[in-house]
């Protein structure tokens, strides 16, 4: 089985950035646990802070492999591009995000991507990632 | 391990009201199925179609159990009082929505229980229940 | 011919609440006259201050009957979970409404049940449900 | 008894225009119906696509008969002019719409008709205009 | 010198229409008043319910004359199209209301001809209309 | 001299929920305190989740007595249904809340009671009971 | 191959109004350059300050024809009925601006027409026209 | 005859502030074309750019004398005082302004002044002054 | 024991202002029963229309004292300085109102001094003043 | 004579991606048939899913040729840098869109090319582009 | 050079009110510190809590100087007549404040005075003056 | 010292674009002029019409150095991920802009950035960056 991640921007600073809101992880890290925790699912990790490669991977990803998981960080509010992509690709793509973004300032209660996806996992801290592994399972 | 499911308005109707929107399962034979996959939870399921009732519930249930598993449905985007609920006590909740709220009518996108839930799991119809199980292991 | 009647809430005080706007005869009163009236029709009335409560009443009449004529009162403007019953049901819902709910307060101007509703008749009076009887006929 | 009929823009194109959402009669037929239910009553049929001339015979007919009954078409939801022509004239005015105007999309969901109007009665296709007769009866 | 006058819908019915608001005296009967008052003026006076019939009259008159006085009623709060003919022409235009619009409903408190005019004069009842002479002396 | 204190959703859980704003107190301790300080007064206290009791209660003592405490807690904010009970019945209603919601989120800075209710007394802890008290002496 | 032109309020003025924005060409002579152009096109113009009568030409020539362009003027922004209108007709509609209305004052940049229209050409000068036409080729 | 002139902030500098917006005379010289203009007049006449003077100022004026001219300059469109300060007085407030509001910045389009005056006249320039006397002659 | 009340703009018109609303006595008259009411507290009375020399006044005694009573009328819903003055200072600030002002025009439903205030009592007449000074006891 | 067309994100797909809507043919096929059709001129194309990308394009090639046509896709909704980048540039920009921007959701209604933009050219599928090419001949 | 310093309402507060946002150092003790650090600066300083003593001031020394350094506290979010007068005066005006007003509620997101000064600096403690007075160098 | 200067969209072109709005140096000649006039300080320059470029820049440098200048160009208006970034490093960012953003079109008044930076200082032209590099010395 074959799952894809990808970050969108700052989470490449995850465990170093804002830590009592995102944790002291890193993504590296926690990637590693995944792996071990599914054995059987082969990882495909990519990260950037550039909304337009976001999209390119999305292109490239999105007509095979059984699943992407997506948190577009803080374009997932403005990209409309990046929610067309989604709406553009084939394999299924779940939102996570990291922290409770309803629970955050009033620009980030909208998710441009939300309505593209076809689920979202929000609020469950890095925990979200495997939540949206396992609803491919 | 006890897990509680609170189910709001017209779940009760599940697998009997839009199909095509919310599917053919009914909740109680759903429930059957999450007994033989979580043998070691003990469930407690509690549907209400009156908002003052699942705030009961909440009181009663949220000071002990593991967690709590709730989709307010209408009451999801109308009531302060649920919110304020989950906000008083204990007990962690994880909100659930079958449908892709944010890819209905306009006043579906928000949720005032969001914000005061510990994570929210939304669009995997059903799944979203088993989800938000798993994010309590 | 089978019609239910539910009203909403504070509808029971009619002819004894605001009688400028609301009138002066009471629903008893007036339901005896629609008895006269139209007595091959067998009238079912319903009348709750309980959201919830008209909701488990839609749900008990909705998959059976001619018709239903629903006026919920202040939970027309503010009630999701009510919408929702009548777009879960069968039977079909006609919306009314006593006063001219467009010529009052602003809250009073959207209804979210009249979207789900087969028509509205709004403002005519006590005389609002005979029409709505009438447009089952 | 005499009732005036005004109809407004493109519902002379009743029965031609988007057969799905308003049906296949044209009004011109639906009139005779009504001719032949109510041999009692003197209906005057008037319809027009200028929003003037429908103030214009409002104020003609606006001082005499029992009743007048307008569907503004577009205009419901545009013209102050017409809702101050309602207000202006002393016959009681019914608005009906033939569609559920709640259910189109939001610039139809307010009418500034409505408030000047005695009653409103919205979404029983052209029954509408029926249940309107039988409000002045 | 020569002076227009120019009414939109409803003002026909003036000393007829809602006479708390807008007094009991009709246009005709003023206008022979400002004949009397102004003897060296010659007004030319024109009313239409229909606001196409607003602009042609714009147009024939506006590019001669000393001055046209324009209520343009119900129209005031919606006709892009009638300011846009005020902007076209090159008669100077005075704006006048006999009632508050400001102190009437929300809807009527925005005036789109008014930036297009060279001058407003509202709520001096009829005599609005003396004031819009005089702005021309 | 009779006064009701009826009390919304989440306040039973006073003294036992967020403490921080809401203090330590029970609404049960409080109300013996007021019976000592007002020996002459009897009162009648009621407290419930649901929406729809509050109003039947409203009803129920809302012809007889000499005042009415009302803290409608999260419905404050969302119930037209319990703002229309307010204004259809005849004894005085005093609207109370415990903290200052003019503080708190932005939800929270509209009350629907508060247009319906003779006076509003918010944000002096429980203390804003004792002052709705001597309002009514 | 016939098309119909039909320009909306004020630009019988075009050439003559507001010559910075709008030009110096007035339609008059700009048609007969479409003649030279398209001589194998039989051309039919239509011009109204009225917006019924639009309406009425739309319901003319609207089940006919290879198709209409449109210029509704300043009911581009305000016209519910003449959206109507295209929607209920069959021959295709091109709605063209001569100015650039997104770069015009706000209540310019909502086209009420544009949803109903096949297309749309905005900011070309009158060389919007011949693209129009042209793409009807 | 007495007549009040009150100017609000900024109006002192009229001949002197932006002259292509309020021209190139003083008040001070207006006011006296204004004595010659209209010998039976006995005119007061008081500046102020504190927004409690001129409440202050209206107090003691507002219930004597024949009229009052208001121009509250900036205040017009934030002062809910100045507003009710009108609203408490006896003698009739004519609101003026020099230019025409509507035509500038959004928030220039909101008069708070004008549904308590008795009528408006605005973008006259100083003409508008003159207007406001004549309107109470 | 010391008290401070300070009163906005238009209320030294109390008794004299719009009598329905406010009531027939001034604060004067008020002034002396509190001090016959309250034979123990020294109260300190202060009434300026000036914006500003309430915020003086706030500074003078907003460090020493035991209670602050401030009806900042017309200014409660415009004026962020007097809200700021109130957070700067240290003796509690309780913000009255005579009328109650969220059943009054939409501007006067927001107070900027609430948030800032350490309680609120609305909608009681002058009967607000005594039970402000109530709660200091 | 030399045109460049740049296209936004996703495009990329077209013929690809949600064929109901955007068509079946790509776009590297259309771009042939253009060369064919205008073999005088000089096709430039790029495409790029990185706002910044096209932003660097159109200043690369925005002081030289004849024309830029310019699909900017999700872009156009979001994209205040690339309104500037056509701002900052001398070749005129003509926008295109395939679809029919204003029939789409509500947050594609509003275009922030378009009034930088010296016209645009919307919902004629692929031919917006050879429409686009005609307005520089 | 002669550069004027306005401070607007509870400015004079600083070094006493609420210090974790505005620090401890009074303006006086600050002054002293830029009259050492910029000898050949001549300050004039003035403080004052009322709006229209800060219109007087700014009048009185807006046409002569080298420039006006304003923190209009309060106001700047409240008062057009400020952001006039800082248009009417000749002198340049830089706006100052102390915190970041974009990090503070809502309401200060808006300067009213920003768009009439000829720059900004907002955010850095006391320094903001500092850096004012070096625009001026 | 080292300071880094990060410029947005558009920027490169500064001397060459909008002359009028942004003058005529380019960046590069200021940054000679800004090397002169700071020759202990070790700027470092870059500029991206990318994002995604930017925020990779803020994380490089922003963990080390002693400022940054950042004006995000029309980033500005739209970027929360650059706000984000721009949150997450540790090194101060002051914001600079060229123009005055309050005085340009309404979607330009909001900057996401200026809650997470430091300071703001907006409007002086280049001279924007001269007072920023002041305000870390």
């Amino acid at each position: 089985m074959e799952i894809s991640i990808i970050n969108g921007p700052n989470l490449n600073l995850l465990g170093k950035r804002e830590k009592p809101i995102y944790g002291e992880t890193s993504f590296g890290d926690y990637l590693e646990k995944l792996n071990v925790e599914f054995p059987n699912i082969r990882f495909t990790y990519f990260q950037s802070n550039v909304e337009g490669e976001i999209i390119n991977k999305l292109h490239e990803i999105g007509f095979s492999g059984d699943g992407i998981i997506l948190n577009a960080g803080g374009y997932t509010h403005t990209s409309v591009a990046i929610a067309d992509a989604v709406r553009s690709i084939e394999t299924p793509v779940v939102e996570v995000h990291v922290s409770n973004i309803f629970a955050s300032e009033g620009f980030r209660h909208i998710s441009l991507v939300a309505p593209a996806a076809s689920g979202s996992i929000i609020g469950f801290g890095l925990d979200s990632y495997r939540l949206a592994i396992l609803s491919f399972l």
